[in-house]
């Protein structure tokens, strides 16, 4: 939500020569990311995201996830596509920063989703998966259950300062997740981080998945388990089994979710339901004094886990049982 | 520098169901104004911008200055033109505050101006200090010669915290302006703020004159030296005679200054300073602690002051002595 590099038009216009894009016509910082400097362009040839990677990003990354969305946009995923500058790299180097440009996906996300969204959602992410089958590169996800570990301990000391008990209840659930965590599970290419706000519509048709960061190579019900989470629950914490069925549904049609998958879904949402519970948590234990952008709650993901936590069977997420047709 | 308020994506598409501009295709918060949120707006029909006024802005004054940009929009100057909706109004309210809309203009304030630059802006201000000679309605402005004592009152007491000596020689400026301030040169709308960031080109041809909140009713030449001020200083504190040359002989081919104003400009141009010096001392002793905005250098203009101070004649701004054209 900040822009923390500014960029010259005299600089700008310079490194565009570098591309065949179109001229130069404005660009203007815009509120997204939290880590990186974006700018919305307009030149001769439409409209494009410029990023500057800020120094918490690791430019080792860049290669997976730029190519990544080439990939996917190059098998009809509605995703950004890398612009290549005329040496054929897909980022270099611009205000003494990692840089990279992306065409603009016109769309908004909903801030109300409803269920027609999470059939859209699903339908797009079922898709994605199966465009990512032959990416050849790989990263492992740092997110995953290897990682909860390490983000419980930074935050474990001043857990219960946020809420009674939180830090017995995260430690418990941890250590059912490291015993339990599936390891048979398909695996492959996985967004990891589709929130409404990475998903575009206009009207209720999806125009767009954006924001590739986290993406990496994981269990790909782990993604949808993600997806349970982020678009099923209602501000009032209940949770939606319209919108879980449209969401689960809609996945199933474009790529059906094996038997374990299935039966390991509710066990996958609870770990999804942590992995944001904890980054959320420490990063609430650490807002800088003064910051303006205000963290995200994490006790919300605190009830999200106690509801997965009491999921017996798919039938709680509103969907035929095990055996028939997801 | 911020968004402060967030628009839902349904609420934005509703309140554009009010104007004649087309569909909603995308928005994005862009990181301009330090007290509006301002969105970049996609339509079916093109660009816009649609501001939202947080509370520091006084409602009264937007008919001003929206009126004034339709105004000169009409009379060919290139500046944002507000949409009207169905009802014929320039501004309402969505999410609960004043909002309007106006033309996205294409293009990018120049980070270093040349002498083209000056000139253009030389020219684009004569252009609007005559287009907005029939303009109806009046705002004294706030920032003039009356409105600095007050200013100071805020910041003399810390004053020298910023510069030793700095609080004596704010004082005797303000005294000599306040008994020498020119009481019968000709009037009339003025913007009160060309910066850089509020001109745009593409490549050397001005594209756009923006931001007109401080606009107001208010000695014309006034406005030529703010310009001087703000264009033709390098980033070493040295004074560009060429851009204030092009500058001035820009202005004087579209609009001749009077020898009066001739004559004035220099003391104008002290009165330029101390305004944003002094508005620039009470921001820099006000910066919220943790505050992510760094606030702009008033010493720039403490230099700036001293500059001008030393000016005798309008030799000292590279153009040929009084009783010549301008």
């Amino acid at each position: 939500m900040a822009v923390y590099t500014d960029v010259a038009a005299e600089e700008l216009a310079e490194f565009l020569k570098g591309y065949d894009i179109g001229e130069l016509l404005s660009y203007k910082g815009i509120a997204e990311g939290v880590e990186n400097s974006n700018f919305l362009m307009h030149t001769s040839q439409g409209a494009f995201i410029l990023t500057l990677y800020e120094k918490r990003v690791a430019v080792d990354d860049l290669p997976y996830f730029l190519s990544l969305m080439a990939h996917l946009a190059g098998r009809g995923v509605r995703c950004p596509q890398p612009a290549r500058n005329r040496k054929g790299q897909v980022y270099s180097t611009l205000a003494g920063r990692p840089a990279a440009i992306i065409n603009f996906l016109e769309g908004m996300w909903p801030r109300r989703p409803n269920a027609a969204h999470c059939a859209g959602v699903g339908d797009a992410l079922a898709k994605m998966h199966l465009a990512g089958q032959d990416f050849p590169l790989v990263r492992n996800n740092p997110l995953s259950v290897a990682g909860w570990r390490p983000l419980f301990d930074l935050a474990a000391g001043r857990a219960d300062s946020v809420q009674a008990g939180l830090r017995d209840a995260i430690a418990r659930e941890l250590e059912h997740l490291e015993k339990h965590w599936p390891l048979d599970l398909p695996v492959g290419v996985i967004h990891a981080d589709l929130f409404p706000d990475n998903v575009f519509f206009l009207g209720d048709k999806l125009s767009g998945l954006i924001d590739f960061p986290f993406a990496c190579n994981d269990i790909l019900a782990y993604d949808v388990a993600i997806c349970l989470n982020a678009w099923c629950f209602e501000p009032d914490h209940s949770f939606n089994v319209t919108k879980a069925r449209a969401l689960l549904n809609a996945y199933g049609r474009a790529r059906k979710l094996s038997q374990s998958e299935q039966d390991a879904l509710p066990l996958l949402a609870r770990g999804a339901a942590l992995r944001f519970l904890l980054t959320r948590l420490v990063d609430f234990l650490n807002v800088p004094a003064g910051a303006l952008v205000k963290p995200k709650d994490p006790l919300e993901y605190a009830r999200k886990l106690r509801f997965q936590q009491g999921v017996k069977s798919l039938r709680d997420y509103g969907i035929a049982p095990p055996g028939c047709v997801v």
